[in-house]
């Protein structure tokens, strides 16, 4: 029954609108510079304007939409921090004090953290109506949760979007707070992927080499009790998945329905977005890669996703930092587009594109 | 008599200062957010405390100075635009309207030109004190410049840092306009790397096939007409180099001079770099990566300065526009850095070192 409601939320994903991306490419052309000389930043408006259906959008309200979480496979140590982290964090987060809350005052962007399965209730943040449950089941053990609860929550990712979208939101940027979060991700890359869960794992937030041996260990031993189905990606998310990463997966799905382009994170945002397309392909043409993340998976899953990042400088803080940091690259390629003078206006020869 | 005066300049660079760097460090480490989790931005912010020799140092004002220049080798037909196009949009880096000027705006990057060698004046802008000559001869055909003419436009480089020091800037960003410069560049760094003219090569601003074919020709001509001396930088730059280039090789040891951060931008501008840290080794450690550009000679000339960029854009617009997209980036670090609360005030423990 539910499944039924994500399919039928599924259909709704239409293609890019070509007639606004040719207007945009066209626009480009004339503005007074080298041809593409913006590269990425060019390319990311023309499809901008193909989300937004309309070739002269504007980006004024940028969003952080947060999904924190907590996950029952830190019990098998896979951690240096504790689950109580989270909480403390995603508390934060309300209070403008983390790093990526810093980061995005910079960057003009709203940080609007979610509680989709923290292990506790945090009050200025818990909404019992965006809450699957109280942090997942220990994979090694066991399925993470129910495939409902992992429908449930990108569900929920969908509904966010469209909340957003109704309050006037241009773009959208995810980040996840979970400690846990690069294992059940590892696990998710690895099934996804095909690859062995060492090529997908490295050490999270500063694991020492012990350590990340303990954690492919209980990444293969999750994946062999759980035995999740390559071919299935609601049955990957449910069995070694988290709430963090099924709620992402909804904000990009909801990204692609509500048409708000959605701005993909690092390591464990980039899992959600190969399970979105994986679900939708047609919702990868939503979604735009921020940063590359050190995590050794995180270049194997922006791979997979045929995108490339467009900031290299070594993050691994999670939160949405990567996103966060890209937003006033985006914006000043916007702005060159939206105010630039065109060649007429400066009486240059307009470049030849290349045979 | 000039180049005494130049070797007296580099004698007064030094080292950065550990202590400030130490105490950087430390701040890093309470920061409540996993170690080193903001990479390159940690050890830009780490390095800059080491030039600024204060560990609690601010970064307000920030200027991006742009060296327009001319280059004789236009005449042999290696660009798509002629070199009037030079003198135009130096015009309108002081009208605001190019497309740097607009990423600037956004950035809160100050934008500075400097006719230091365009074939006309321009009212606006040019002022004879900083001016070294009207374009550089044809490499093609003879030296584009003379020994002295290289040597006074590094020196006024470095003036033009020592001024912005007094005006109280914390941040200075290079950029360039000279039609023809990827040329002067490639050259340089054909000799500078001892690599081929068609290793370092590419399409500039726009070339086509046949037009890169012809420009890497030129190229080889230019070497060996004037068979610089690769151990000798001045003359590499005198005989095949650009007075931009040179301009922007003494901003880069202004900056060590006077430890004002220096940010790199794309191909040309690393050539200058590579030019400034061949002449005062010391010189790296002031200076920063920003974007690696499309051209072929751009990741040869990073890598020979042992710097990785913090954004691959696939830009090539010139101007400086990787150097100014690289601000908000650094900026975000340092608010991290200055503004975040510590393990301690969040009450969570500290993360612990990896062995």
């Amino acid at each position: 029954m539910l499944e039924k409601i994500l399919n039928q939320k599924l259909e709704e994903i239409k293609p890019l609108d070509v007639e606004s991306m040719r207007q945009a490419e066209e626009r480009w052309k004339t503005v007074a510079k080298p041809l593409h000389s913006l590269g990425k930043l060019e390319e990311a408006v023309i499809r901008m304007a193909g989300i937004r259906e309309d070739a002269d959008f504007i980006m004024k309200k940028k969003g952080l939409v947060i999904f924190c979480a907590d996950n029952g496979v830190v019990a098998e140590g896979v951690t240096q921090t504790g689950q109580e982290v989270t909480a403390i964090v995603a508390d934060n987060f309300t209070k403008g004090a983390t790093s990526v809350c810093i980061m995005a005052e910079k960057a003009g962007v709203d940080v609007l953290p979610v509680d989709i399965g923290m292990a506790v209730d945090v009050a200025s943040l818990t909404d019992p109506s965006k809450k699957i449950s109280y942090g997942t089941e220990n994979m090694a053990h066991g399925p993470a949760m129910t495939r409902e609860q992992a429908i449930r929550a990108i569900l929920t990712g969908i509904e966010i979007a469209g909340e957003r979208k109704a309050e006037g939101y241009d773009l959208l940027a995810t980040g996840e707070m979970g400690i846990g979060n690069t294992t059940t991700s590892s696990a998710v890359a690895s099934v996804l992927l095909g690859k062995r869960a060492e090529e997908v794992t490295g050490r999270g937030a500063g694991l020492s080499s012990e350590g990340l041996q303990r954690k492919i260990r209980v990444i293969r031993q999750a994946l062999e009790k759980n035995r999740p189905d390559p071919g299935d990606v609601l049955d990957v998310v449910a069995k070694v998945g988290g709430y963090d990463i099924a709620g992402m997966c909804g904000l990009f799905l909801g990204g692609a329905i509500y048409r708000i382009p959605v701005l993909i994170d690092g390591f464990i945002s980039s899992v959600a977005a190969l399970c979105a397309v994986r679900l939708a392909p047609l919702a990868g043409k939503y979604l735009f890669a921020s940063h590359c993340s050190k995590e050794p998976g995180g270049k194997r899953v922006l791979d997979a996703l045929g995108m490339s990042a467009m900031i290299v400088c070594d993050l691994s803080l999670g939160e949405g930092s990567g996103a966060v940091a890209a937003v006033p690259l985006l914006e000043m390629g916007l702005d060159v587009y939206r105010k630039m003078s065109t060649f007429e206006e400066i009486q240059v020869e307009q470049y030849q594109e290349l045979k």
